[in-house]
Order: C-alpha cells, then structure tokens, then sequence
C-alpha cells in the first residue's frame, strides 16, 4: 500500500518510499509514557545529532496562542533548531505564566538532555486546553526520553496522537537530478481543532539534505500553504498549531537555490505534506469521507466561497449521508458571497455538470444520478465551482459531519 | 405558562397575552394540504381587510436568494402589502427562470383571490431547496386557502413549520400610554441553516395599530436587529430568509412618530421577536439547549468574537455534552481575533469569573465547580466576555450541536 493513498496526490517520479517510521541519516527519535495521557506515551523528543542543522517554523495565527507556541516562536533560533520536544494531552494553553515557565521547563530539559542551547530547542504541545501541565512530568518525560533517542520515528509519531485514529508519517527517498540522493522523512498528528488555516496539527519534518536557511523557510512556507493551510475538519483554528523543518546535510549533499535539486526536494516535500495534510482530514474527528472542493473566479471571491462550503454543516452533513443534495452547496455559496448581487456560478461534481448559471442542470435519469449518487458516496468526492470574475482559484480539502464527531467532542474532557 | 419563556426576555408591563393563534382585528389568515410536503398543511395566506395597510419587510442577505425573494424583494410595494402567501416544503431556490414565473403565478394566484394588485401580495416559501416547486399544486393550495380565512392564526401557523418541534407564535394585547388599546401577533418558523444574521427563518408579525410606513419600516429594522440578526443554530445564512410586518390601523389608534404609544409599540415588538427568536434557537434542529454570549470591548472586536463563539462547533458540542470546557470559548475568541497581538481577555459564566486576563481563575473546589457544571447542563447558559479594547458591545443567542442535528441533515432530501 502506497502513503500516497489520496486520489489528490500523486507519488513524484523521483521519490521511494521507505519504511514510514525511518528517519533521514543524523536524525534520532524518542518517546516515553510520563503520565500526562491516562496511557500511552505522551512525550517525544526529536534530535539532529548534527551541529550545522538549518530549520524553518510556522504556527497558528490564532490570537491564544499556547505557552509552547510562545516560547517556540519568541525564544529560539527559528532558522538554526537542532531538537523539538513536543507532549500529547495537554496542550499548556490559558495558564498564564505558570504556563509559559512549564513551556520553558520543557525547553530546558531538553536542552540539558541533548547537552544544546535552549535556544536550539523548540517545544509542542497537543491535547486538553485551559487546564494545567504538569510540569514535574513534563520535565521528567523528557528526560527519559532523551534516553530513548533511536533511528526511528515509531515512538514519537505515536507519541504526538490525541483523538487521531492512528499515525501519520512517511519516510522517502529521493532520487535528485544530479545523481544524488536524500531522505525526507514526516510525522503529524491533528484529528479536531482543524481549520480552514492550518490546523490543530502539528508536523515535524526531517531531510538530511543540506539546505539553506532561505531554502528550508522558502520550501517550507510554499508547501505548508498548499497543505495544511488549505484543510478543514471544524473550521477551528488552534491554539497550538505548528510545522517544524529541520535539514541536517548528513548525506553530504547539499542543494543549492533555484537548482533542479531543489525543485526535485520542493516536489517532494509538496506531495509530502500534502498527503499527511490529507490524512488529517481523512482521520478528522467522526471523519466518513473527504471533499475537495476547488473554486474559481475573481480573486476575492474564491477564498470566502471555498471556506464557506468547506465550514458549512449543511454540505458536511450532506455528504456524511451521502445525500447528493447541491442545494446546500450553492446556499454555502451565496453565503461566501453575502451582499454581492451576482450569482450567475456553475458547479460539477467529479467533473459531471450538475448546475449551470445558478440553475439546476436537468440530468439524465438514471444515469447521471447513479454517477452523482457514486461520488456522493465515495471516499473522496471533488466538488468543481465557478463563480464571476477571472484570474482567482482556490481549493480546501474538507472533512463530513458525522455522529462520531459529536460523540467525540460532546464529551471530551470528562 | 407565558409565553415569555427565556430569561432573558421579560414581558413589558403594558403587555397581556391573548390566545396565541389569535390575530389583531382585520387580519385573517388560513391554510391548507396543497400536496407539496408529503402530508400536512404546506400552503399558507395572511391578509389584512383594510385598505390602507403599511408594511415593512426584510430579506436575508444571501447572494443566493429563492425566487419567492427576488418577487416579494422587486416586485411589490414592500410598504403597502396586504397579503403574503407562504409554501412550506420546498424553497423554490437555484430553479431559474421557471422558479421565478413559479414564484410569480403563486403572488397571481393570491393577488386574484383577494381582489389584490400583485405588488401588494408577497412570497415566501421555505423547505428543501434546488428542487422544482410543482406550481400547479402552490397555486391551487392558494385559492383553496384563500377559501379558509378566518380570524385566527393556527393552521398559518402551523402550515409554514419544516423540521421545527412545533409553532412559533404569540399574540399580545398592548395597553398604550394615551389610554389605547392595539394587538400584537406574530407567526414564525426557522430551525436548521439559521445563520449568524438572522436566519432560515420567515416571520410574519400583524398590528391592528395605524402606523406610518416610515414607523413601521424603523421598528422593523430595529427589532430585527436585536432578534433575529442575533441567533445561530449552524451559522449558515438562508436563500429565503424573510420578515414581514404589516399594520393595518383596525383598532382606530393612530401611533404617531416619536411619541410614547409608539416606544410602548416598539418595546413589545422588542419582546415579542427576541422571544420568536429564542425559540428558533430553542428549536434549533437538534438543540437540546441555548447559549447567549455577550462580548463587551472594541466596537471591531466585540461582532466576530460573538460570531465565533456561536459558530464554534467545540463550544456547540461542550454545550450539548454538558462540559464546562472553557479553553474551547477561549480558542473561538482567539480565532475571532486571529492575527492581532493581544490576548487579555475575562471570561464569565452565568456571573461567575472563571477566565481573567487570559488565565484560567482557581475555582473554589467544590463550590464553584458545582455551580459551572449546573450553568452548562440548565437550558439556557450565559458567556460574559471582556475582550481588549472599549465602546463595543455584541450578543449572540447559540444552540449547541447534537447527534439529532447529524441525524436530521445526514439523511434530509432522502
């Protein structure tokens, strides 16, 4: 079975894959059980054993943001990380500066751990929000966990799960113009809290090319807006979200800027990214089946119109019943378009034109239902619109509305 | 029992409840099983028997509007109507121009059997939309009803309901300063794609007061701003959203501009649509019970805050679970505030502070955990919050979310 599961995403030429829980050459990993969770470990630490290791970061733009997103952002070394520690279970959020000194803490244990900066080391946290971490295990987590640190990523990808079904996490090799050859390793979690930017997410991704610093942040803020920013399970934008790259040049090859190796790294880590940002939806809380839905038209109007189908419950309720009722989709539409007077928008699901101008298309019975009913029911659906004007396309992937999701949250801290 | 059921809205003094199908003197009303649901009463005729009526109305803001929109919207004198005619059912939305002369032959069909001009008969219809309205049914259904007016408002009512748990409806005796006495009655049905403005809602609200057409357009728009402007069942906006209010000067009491008949007119028009409102809340598909949040700070602040609280699907599912999870209020109010720096923000519920710059209060155990668990398990819940910045104030009355939602939009048209 192929990572690259979506029918959205294609496996680049140039790209193996490998077993998904290895790491790139330089890279370590680790996870304990501190206590945080009930069970399981909920601790994990990740390392680059080598000095010159670029990085890049980006984090929720949520207003509250958790104590870990402050000290990670405000007090390190964005481009020059050599470790992440990150917990599951509780995500530090809402707790003043008790808070931020236990985000702190964490920083500092790992630092001492790894025998590093603090300022080299970033921090995460995942899990209940507004109530206290605690910090004794927390501190005591990490320490154990640097004593775990191995060549694999299985501990710490399970690690950093809250309400996700299971991990995310690929390891692949690329095969670069040049004749040279990387690795290029991810992990995520993120199930809930999944808005229509990024995510309650968190990614960690290695390679053991040498990259700049520009590089990494250039590749990294390219390929994270084409993923984890175009996704929607709640339309709930964390407090805690946040894509840590981390490139170490152990293999001895280094990529330069606007080289085909590049290009080759960038394409891999799209397609990457892209199918970690798609399992997050397809593993979103009470998640049957995902949407694409892809708009295009004037360029202030494509974005609003994409998220407000994406968000809607009608349209997610629709397809968690498989219910292929279009109706729901243009109301989500005039809604992106509130106050405007136009609404002259075509729509096609998996490519069949079901409205035109604003009207329902008449289809062919049974035929085109039997293909509408078919999409409707699949495990990925694609909804195509066009809307007035020229020159603007958007598209958000999206989760349905099911049972489950209320099952989860309707009784999560208790 | 009154029918002023909400804490938060109180009878005005001078207001007494009459039956509440009843109708203020010269309007009468009707009904009938037109065929267009599957069974029940689905056609549905308001008309007021005096001359010189004035009238006011207000439509959803929605780029996509049904039909019965674009004709009660264009093509009638909004300030003069005698008549609206409602179909339950199906909306009549996205049909094109064979909607369109659908939503023409029903304001015909009514105009015809009144004795009517059509610019003073309106439209509106409500149910599944993107569907085709059989018109032959809509118009016969009208002159059928047209046969069943009479002074009271039960099958009206009662005929415009879709997925509501039962009527909506009041009637209220008003005792005036200047020793006069008019009535008060209102019709209304919404809950599912109730939205942020107000709602998937029609309201139909009678006066047998003589008010002029700009008194009555200036209450209208106050009072729906207050109430139906102000609800949320899923935060999405209707095609067919439509309030229309009509005052026919039966009772001989002339309410003059800016006198005190008229504040004591207003006030109860106040009363009587925040408690309609309310009870769509109430009724909202699936609701089990209803929260208000109040945010007071920065006049830009303080409406997406609002909208964000009530739109949150986390603090929805809290609500329905009966878990007092404040970090979800506190990760909506961030997402309303996304990209802005500051995070000092108060938290009460139902009076009692549990949020104060930001960080959780240490609640006394066990006394004020046992009142916040009661808070969030009653009927009707509270949300205060203070968010940086002065001037502003911003309520928004929100349902929580359920299975019986998922159960009831999963499987709609089907």
């Amino acid at each position: 079975m192929t990572f690259f599961a979506s029918k959205w995403v294609d496996r680049p030429g140039h790209v193996t894959e490998l077993a998904p829980t290895a790491l790139p050459e330089g890279f370590v990993a680790g996870a304990v059980a501190a206590g945080i969770k009930p069970d399981g470990q909920d601790v994990g630490l990740l390392f680059s054993e080598r000095e010159h290791t670029t990085s890049a970061v980006r984090f929720t733009s949520n207003a509250l943001v958790a104590a870990p997103v402050t000290v990670a952002r405000d007090e390190t070394d964005q481009a020059a990380l050599r470790a992440v520690t990150v917990n599951s279970g509780n995500a530090n959020v809402s707790d003043g500066d008790r808070g931020l000194r236990t985000a702190r803490a964490q920083q500092q244990a790992a630092a001492e751990a790894l025998d590093l900066e603090p300022a080299q080391v970033a921090v995460a946290s995942t899990g209940v929000i507004a109530r206290e971490l605690p910090r004794d295990k927390a501190v005591a987590g990490i320490r154990h966990a640097a004593e775990s640190l191995g060549p694999n990523a299985q501990a710490f990808s399970e690690a950093i799960l809250t309400t996700d079904n299971g991990p995310k996490r690929a390891c692949l090799e690329l095969a670069l113009p040049s004749g040279d050859t990387v690795r290029l390793a991810g992990q995520a979690k993120g199930g809930g809290m999944i808005s229509p930017r990024f995510a309650t997410m968190l990614c960690f991704v290695q390679t053991d090319a040498a990259l700049a610093p520009q590089t990494v942040d250039l590749l990294t803020g390219v390929c994270v807006k084409r993923s984890f920013d175009r996704i929607s399970v709640d339309g709930q934008l964390s407090t805690n979200d946040a894509v840590f790259v981390l490139a170490n040049g152990a293999s001895g090859v280094q990529v330069e800027p606007e080289s085909p190796d590049e290009l080759a790294v960038g394409e891999a880590m799209d397609a990457l990214l892209r199918q970690l940002a798609l399992e997050m939806v397809a593993d979103g809380e009470g998640a049957s089946r995902v949407g694409r839905v892809v708009v295009r038209g004037g360029v202030d109007s494509v974005g609003p119109v994409a998220r407000a189908v994406a968000n809607s419950p009608l349209v997610k309720t629709a397809l968690a019943g498989a219910d292929p009722n279009f109706g729901r989709i243009l109301q989500a539409v005039g809604q992106g378009l509130a106050g405007r007077a136009a609404f002259d928008i075509d729509l096609a699901v998996d490519g069949l034109p079901v409205v035109k101008g604003g009207a329902m298309v008449e289809l062919d019975y049974p035929d085109d239902w039997v293909k509408v009913e078919a999409s409707f029911a699949a495990d990925e659906v694609e909804f195509d619109l066009r809307v007035p004007g020229e020159g603007g396309e958007a598209e958000v992937f999206f989760s349905d509305l099911t049972h489950e999701y209320v099952t989860i949250n309707a009784d999560y801290t208790t």
